[in-house]
C-alpha cells in the first residue's frame, strides 16, 4: 500500500465505468486459442520424453508448440503478476505414472484447452505481454528471451495495482466493505453449490453406470432369452411375431441400458469439467478477498496514524488511492 | 386310467383338431367379467365384517356380489374339477392384518379382476356349470343350491378325461412323450425366464425409487439453490435470464426424479402383475405333467401286463384310449 514501485512498464491496466459497474477495458479483439494434436517428443538422445501440444491462436493462426512444463511456467508468471486481483485457474493435475497413456494425454489436452480459453477471455490477461509471448513467440531464441524478460518483471504481487488506471470517483470504506462482504458471500454460496452439485453427480454417475445400466441390460437380456422360451413351446400357431417383438423389446432395453452407462461420459463429464474449472477459480478468491480486506483494515487505521503523527495526510491519501484501485479492480 | 365313472354329466368337453393342433372347442361367445366396487359389509350385527366385490359379466350385464371366500370356494371347485389338465391360477394372497386397508383391497380387487379374466378366456372353464353359476346366480337361494350341486360333482380329478371327446387319431407313445418333454422344457424355460425378469425388475425398482430418483431430485434442488447464489453475486448486469434458466433446469431435474420414483408404480407394476399371474399358471404345470407322464408310463407297462395275463387286451385298449385323451387334453 505504501511501497515504491518505479515501474517503466507500458502495460497499463485500465478500468472504466460501465452500466454494469467498473469493468476492465478490452481494446484487443478477443483471442481464442485451440490446444490440440499432442505429440510425443524426446531429448537427450531419447532419454527424456515429453508431450508437446499444438496451440493455434485465432489472431495470427500461426501454430506454436508447448510442453506441459511451459504451461507450468506460464501459470506461475500469471499467478505472480495478477494473482493479487485476478483468479488464475490451476493447471490440470500433474501425474507421475501413466503420463503417456492416451486417455491421460487426451484429458490433459482438453483441460489445457479449457484453461487457455478461460485466460484468453480475461481482458487483462489476454492483453498482457507474457500471454502474447506465450502464444506468439516465433522461435526458440525469441521464446527464451521473452521468458527471461517475464521472469524479471517487477510489476508483480501488489504492485499490479500501481499500473492500474481507475475511474476518478472515490469509494467510501463502507461501499468497499459492503461489496467485499457481498462478494465473499457469493463466493461461499457458489463454492457450496458446486460442491453439492459435484457430489450429486458422482452419486448419479454410480447409479447410472452401476445399478440402472446393469439392470436395464440384464432385463433386456432376460427378455431376449424369454422370447426363445416361447419359440420352443411346441405351439404350432403363430409365435414368431411375439418372439420377434420380445427380442426387439429386449434389445431396446439393452440399448437403453448402454445409453445409461454412457450417460455420465456423454452428458455429465463436460459439465463436471466446467464445475472443476469453477472450483479452481473459486479457490483463488478467498486469498484475493483476504488481501483486499486487509488493505481496507489498514486504511481504517490510517486516521489514527495521522492523528498520532505517524503518517502524513499525503501518505494517507496514497493508501486511500491504492485501496480505491484495489476495490475497483476487485469490483 | 381304469376307474369306472358312471357320469350322467351333460358337461362334455370337446377337443377338436385345428391347423395349430388340438384345441378346446369354444361354442359360447367369450365372456368377460369386471370385478370392481369393493364395498364393506358386515354380519352378525356388525361382529363380522367382510368386503364384497361387484362382478358384471358381459353376457348378462347383471351384477352379482361375491366375497373373497366365495372366490376361494370357487377356486377349490375349479382345482378339483379341472386341476388334472388345466392350470388353475392361484387366488391373490390372503392376509390376516390390514384386510380393510384401501391399498390392500384395491390391489386384491385388481388381482381378482385379472384372475376372473384369465378363467373366462379358457374355453372349458368358461363353459363349465360352476363358472356360469358363479357369474349368473340370481339370488341367495339359487347361489346355495348351485353350491351344493357343485360340491357333489363326481366328474373331478382324473374323471374329467371321461367327459372329453377327442379327435379319432390315435397318438403313439413316442409322440405323446416327445410332446410332454417339449412342453416340460418350455415350462422350465418360461419359469426361469419369469424368475430372472422378476428379479431384475425388483433391482431396477430399487435403483429407480432409490438411487436415481433421489440423486436427480437432489441435483435439481442443488441447481435451484445454486441459481440463487448467482442472484446475490452483486453483479449489476443481466443475471435473471441465467438464474431463471438454472431454476427451470433444476425444477425439471426434480420432475424427472419424481417420474423415476413413480416409474415402477406407473410402468412396471402392471407388468409385474402379469409375471405374477404367469408364475401362478406355470406353478400348476409340473403337477399336471407329472400325472400325464405317470399315465404314459402305466400305458408302457400294459404290454407286459397283457403278456403276463394280468390285463386283457380290452383293458389295455381302455388305458390307451384314456392316455390318448390325456395327451390331446394336455396338447
Amino acid at each position: 500500500l505504501m511501497g515504491k514501485c518505479t515501474s517503466n512498464s507500458q502495460e497499463m491496466v485500465i478500468i472504466k465505468e460501465s452500466d454494469v459497474g467498473p469493468i476492465w477495458s478490452y481494446d484487443l479483439e478477443e483471442i481464442t486459442c485451440s490446444v490440440d494434436a499432442p505429440t510425443k517428443g524426446s531429448k537427450h538422445h531419447g532419454l527424456k520424453s515429453f508431450t508437446e501440444y499444438r496451440l493455434t491462436p485465432s489472431d495470427t493462426n500461426v501454430q506454436v508448440g508447448h510442453r506441459f512444463k511451459h504451461f507450468d511456467w506460464f501459470h506461475d508468471r500469471l499467478l505472480e503478476k495478477f494473482g493479487a486481483v485476478i483468479p488464475i485457474p490451476g493447471l490440470p493435475e500433474k501425474q507421475i505414472t501413466g503420463r503417456f497413456e492416451f486417455e491421460f494425454i487426451e484429458q490433459r489436452c482438453s483441460r489445457l484447452q479449457t484453461w487457455i480459453a478461460r485466460l484468453s477471455q480475461h481482458p487483462v490477461i489476454a492483453q498482457s505481454e507474457v500471454f502474447q509471448h506465450f502464444l506468439h513467440f516465433t522461435d526458440e531464441k525469441v521464446w527464451k528471451a521473452g521468458k527471461r524478460k517475464a521472469e524479471k518483471d517487477e510489476v508483480i504481487g501488489g504492485f499490479i495495482f500501481n499500473v492500474m488506471l481507475t475511474p476518478p470517483t472515490e469509494l467510501s470504506v463502507q461501499t468497499i466493505e459492503s461489496s467485499q462482504d457481498e462478494f465473499g458471500c457469493f463466493v461461499r454460496r457458489m463454492d457450496e453449490g458446486i460442491r453439492n452439485i459435484t457430489s450429486t453427480i458422482h452419486d448419479f454417475d454410480k447409479s447410472c453406470t452401476g445399478g440402472v445400466a446393469r439392470e436395464l441390460q440384464r432385463f433386456g437380456k432376460h427378455l431376449v432369452e424369454h422370447a426363445e422360451a416361447f419359440s420352443c413351446s411346441g405351439y404350432l400357431g403363430e409365435v414368431n411375431a411375439l418372439v420377434m417383438a420380445m427380442q426387439h423389446t429386449g434389445k431396446t432395453f439393452k440399448d437403453i441400458g448402454f445409453l445409461f452407462s454412457e450417460h455420465p461420459k456423454k452428458d455429465w463429464n463436460s459439465f463436471m469439467e466446467l464445475l472443476l474449472e469453477y472450483k479452481g477459480l473459486l479457490a483463488c478468491f478467498p486469498h484475493i478477498l483476504q488481501n483486499h480486506k486487509a488493505a481496507t483494515e489498514k486504511l481504517k487505521e490510517c486516521d489514527k496514524c495521522v492523528t498520532a503523527n505517524k503518517m502524513t495526510l499525503l501518505e494517507k491519501e496514497t493508501v486511500n488511492k491504492r485501496v480505491d484501485i484495489m476495490a475497483y479492480a476487485g469490483g
